[in-house]
């Protein structure tokens, strides 16, 4: 926690539960993405956290933008960013989605099929596209489904196809999978892709692009590598793969831009034990899996959480949200511990949670309202 | 889909996604509950669907109502029902909530837990209190968990407590689990609380009621049992276990209130292929996980998809939802199958979705909306 979230709750005491985000670490996790990979455009994925006050400031550091609905584009437009730095990213998307954002100035869509392909060039004549390719996603802690991209090969019949459409078959994206902790992950992709551009030059298509994509990950329980680390490997496969003709490459960095830079404190609602000789006390908050935490499903991130009793004696738990609904349990399978001496009514707080929190928060479950954030 | 749904979407050809609840539907639901179980009062799930539209109609037809936070309870007071008719089911509140709770006149509150009486007693004294049991859940299609109740040993020690102090120890409650396909489940419990009962009586304590809890289920892709059917079993059970001394009864039933009386309209995004000989389609519906389909977690509540091409020849389909988030996927093994003639654009209907839908939608994920609902 930085010395100034932790003022703005001291000064403070905001009711919980509620996130705040301190605007400084978006910055510097900016900056050092940008010192890692200099030749690479971010496209800041929005979804991770849309809040006005993030999209501004990175507006005004150079950063484009990742969209995933033309909500999102118009948020981004609000915040001051042309046309030209956004990005449609969804490959699934309304031919009249397709055709507002083309509208607005919109020039660059995905896509990973024929049916999107000739959506995108029906109602966005003209555009730049580039084909998702499907990876494996091992590696990732948040699970990476078949649900986007194609096999290599389509993804070349695709962008063959498009060459004879009104569109401009622009380059290759791929997602290594979200809080991905093994850099050599992208090589695997890269090496797919740069045999995708040369085999498509022999057939007369030039792509220009390789979207790398997210991943990176946010420092949660484990450590993870640096920016540094990330940059240093990528460029050594973008090197190795692409030799002396390195396309333009862009990054879509959502989590490791933003999930670091958030605290979020809850308060204990009620820690009890189900029989007297329970070996594990249920330490319940007011914050569960339909407030923010959607992305404990399956104990999938391990948010780490600290109380002002962290030097006490502490003992394993099992934490669980405030709603009435049984898979509202955070952590069960993982081994939390808390302090003995942890009370009803202490707040604690949950660190790394500056993504994918306010936006996954239900609008009104349990008549509970949704995520309070707060932008410093 | 009931007529007067069919004939609202056909004449209103409202925006997707959206969800519309017949009335007639939930009213039909209470007398058929109220009929089956006549000795006992029906407290609805008010997080099953909190419309001020269902809570008026419940109100008008008699009914009382099961709440999880103060906000609930003050939907209930809105929509006109007196606090006698209100019970505060959660085990989790916060002190200063069972405060509200109590100046707003709710008088029944569950505990299952030392320090959450401790807290009722403080808060709201004079008032009736119920202690959960846990029960295994065998049987239930929703996941139920140990995060409520505690273990029947515990609860006799609590009531003893309770006797105590400035609360008046009213009865038992436990829960089958939501979606319980099996009517003996209910039997086990009773057999429990009769014991409870029982024993507790002869140290000087009479309870008077025992709160069956919620479970009872819509009909999705496979059959249940009817109303009639679980209280002919509830009432076999509630005779074998406390003879002729049957106590007050109440139930819980949400789901079952509304489940089949609603249903949501998507429109087909997108139709694809992984890659040319891939041996099942993607359908991508513009409703996903995060737009109001969250119980279809882990494939638990399958809900019956309908389409205007149903004579036409099906086939295996993966059902995905818009957003960019990879475990967005709704049903991938579960076996569904939809027509082949189906195509982008096409609207499908999702049936029996009028139950956890709406307050389970994300508030802004992927800058969507949450779902928009009608209530008939």
């Amino acid at each position: 926690m930085t010395e100034k979230i932790a003022r703005f709750f001291r000064d403070n005491a905001p009711a919980t539960p509620c996130l705040v985000v301190d605007l400084d670490v978006v910055a510097e996790n900016y900056a050092k993405l940008n010192g890692a990979l200099p030749d690479s455009k971010i496209y800041y994925a929005v979804k991770a956290n849309p809040a006005p006050e993030i999209l501004s400031l990175l507006v005004s550091m150079g950063s484009s933008f990742d969209t995933a609905s033309v909500q999102e584009i118009q948020y981004c437009l609000e915040a001051g960013a042309t046309p030209d730095r956004i990005s449609f990213g969804n490959t699934i998307k309304k031919a009249s989605d397709i055709r507002t954002a083309h509208g607005l100035g919109v020039d660059l869509f995905a896509f990973d099929s024929i049916e999107e392909l000739e959506k995108i060039a029906a109602n966005a004549p003209g555009a730049r596209v580039f084909c998702r390719i499907l990876t494996s996603g091992e590696g990732a802690d948040w699970p990476l489904s078949r649900k986007f991209g194609c096999e290599p090969a389509m993804a070349r019949e695709l962008l063959l196809k498009a060459a004879a459409m009104d569109v401009v078959p622009y380059g290759l994206s791929f997602h290594v999978g979200s809080q991905q902790r093994d850099v050599g992950q992208w090589d695997l992709a890269l090496a797919t892709c740069a045999a995708l551009f040369r085999d498509l030059e022999e057939q007369g298509v030039v792509l220009r692009m390789v979207n790398l994509g997210g991943g990176f990950p946010t420092r949660y329980l484990k450590d993870v590598p640096t920016s540094q680390q990330y940059g240093e490997a990528i460029n050594e496969s973008l090197r190795q793969h692409f030799g002396n003709r390195i396309p333009e490459t862009i990054i879509e960095p959502g989590r490791g831009m933003v999930g670091n830079a958030g605290v979020i404190q809850s308060e204990v609602v009620l820690i009890s034990r189900k029989s007297a000789n329970d070996d594990r006390r249920w330490v319940y908050l007011d914050i569960g899996k339909f407030g923010g935490l959607a992305e404990t499903m399956d104990e999938a991130i391990k948010y780490p959480i600290v109380t002002d009793r962290d030097g006490d004696s502490a003992e394993p738990v099992i934490i669980a949200g405030p709603t009435c609904d049984s898979a509202d349990v955070l952590y069960e399978k993982a081994d939390y511990r808390l302090p003995s001496s942890l009370a009803i009514g202490d707040r604690v707080s949950i660190l790394a949670t500056g993504a994918y929190t306010t936006t996954y928060s239900a609008v009104n479950f349990n008549g509970f309202a949704p995520l309070k954030a707060y932008y410093i």
